[in-house]
């Protein structure tokens, strides 16, 4: 293959990326096809698969990259912890709510990320499996101050109990129709099982 | 309408949900279509429409359904509370196990109690939406022994950020995508944040 297609590919391949997510953040994902991707970036429709193997594969990319921007954006919204159990508490719950305004702000993207591949059986790329133990490393480490006796694998049990829990009282919030949480008491209830959780920890292991 | 051809919409009306039951149990409400529910009761694809304004209605009463069983589910595996903290606080864990346990025996018609009209704008029925206040019902009554003195809205706040909490556990864990939960994992991850929640409502009101 010469450079110039290869350069064509990936232009053709950051196109179609930067495409998908538009769509997806307008609309949703049940909005993105291979036609109207084909269409907005101007190529064929056999073009797309010349890049991705399929739209599934296409996605995975598009959620990377939100995996990316929440990732900037808890990293961004809040201190490090220091060593106090307070400052370590509330570093947590700084980290919950980064989470929540995100979803609230990006919320077509961030479901993307429950609902792509959900038909299919195919387990989802390594790299991308990875970029989720790389959100719950972030929760880990917040947790470590809290706990510092505890072991590494007890600490990552409570980090993905802590992140679903969250995740749970974010999706219910967004959706609104089987719990009907006003605006304002979303950000009460994050804080509430966040630092019970975060207390309990610590009590389990003083 | 005479009474023949009441009992005869009265039986049609049961033939669906029953079969739309069935089929949303086995298959997922995406299979649910309006032309295999015709075909398996045996009707003209009309006749659904002479018992139910649409699908969405149909589903609704298939969630009622569920409901009730969720609700049963929960009577029947704890103990009503004593006055104790640490009683309260195991039927509180109890309730939470009994509802996980239900959404992994039947994960398609609970799974269907949140997805159900979520494409359309229109509001879910108001007697569906009491059925879903009586479950929270259930789980303000478990809490009031634990926080006595608390009014009547922060008990509902708390009821509410309990139950996303502990159905985003359940969520993610039965999904096994984004956070790849053990099975064995599930239920110390259900026990650990309603032990620390409901701890935490104590103290709140101690």
């Amino acid at each position: 293959m010469t450079t110039k297609a290869q350069e064509r590919r990936q232009k053709l391949r950051m196109d179609l990326i930067d495409t998908a997510e538009r769509t997806i953040a307008a609309q949703g994902l049940a909005s993105l096809t291979a036609r109207g991707l084909a269409k907005e970036v101007g190529c064929a429709l056999g073009a797309i698969y010349n890049v991705f193997p399929d739209l599934d594969t296409l996605v995975v990319s598009v959620n990377s990259r939100t995996l990316t921007a929440i990732d900037r954006t808890m990293v961004q919204s809040v201190a490090p912890p220091s060593g106090k159990f307070e400052a370590a508490q509330e570093f947590m719950v700084g980290l919950a709510l980064a989470y929540a305004r995100f979803a609230q702000e990006n919320t077509n993207l961030w479901s993307c990320l429950f609902e792509a591949g959900m038909q299919s059986s195919e387990p989802q790329p390594e790299w991308h499996q990875d970029e989720h133990l790389r959100l719950f490393e972030r929760i880990v480490e917040g947790l470590r101050p809290i706990a510092p006796q505890a072991p590494d694998d007890r600490l990552w049990m409570l980090a993905r109990a802590l992140f679903s829990a969250v995740h749970g009282i974010v999706q219910l919030g967004i959706q609104e129709r089987f719990v009907a949480v006003p605006e304002s008491e979303l950000e009460e209830q994050i804080t509430i099982v966040v630092r019970s959780v975060t207390r309990g920890i610590r009590k389990e292991f003083d």
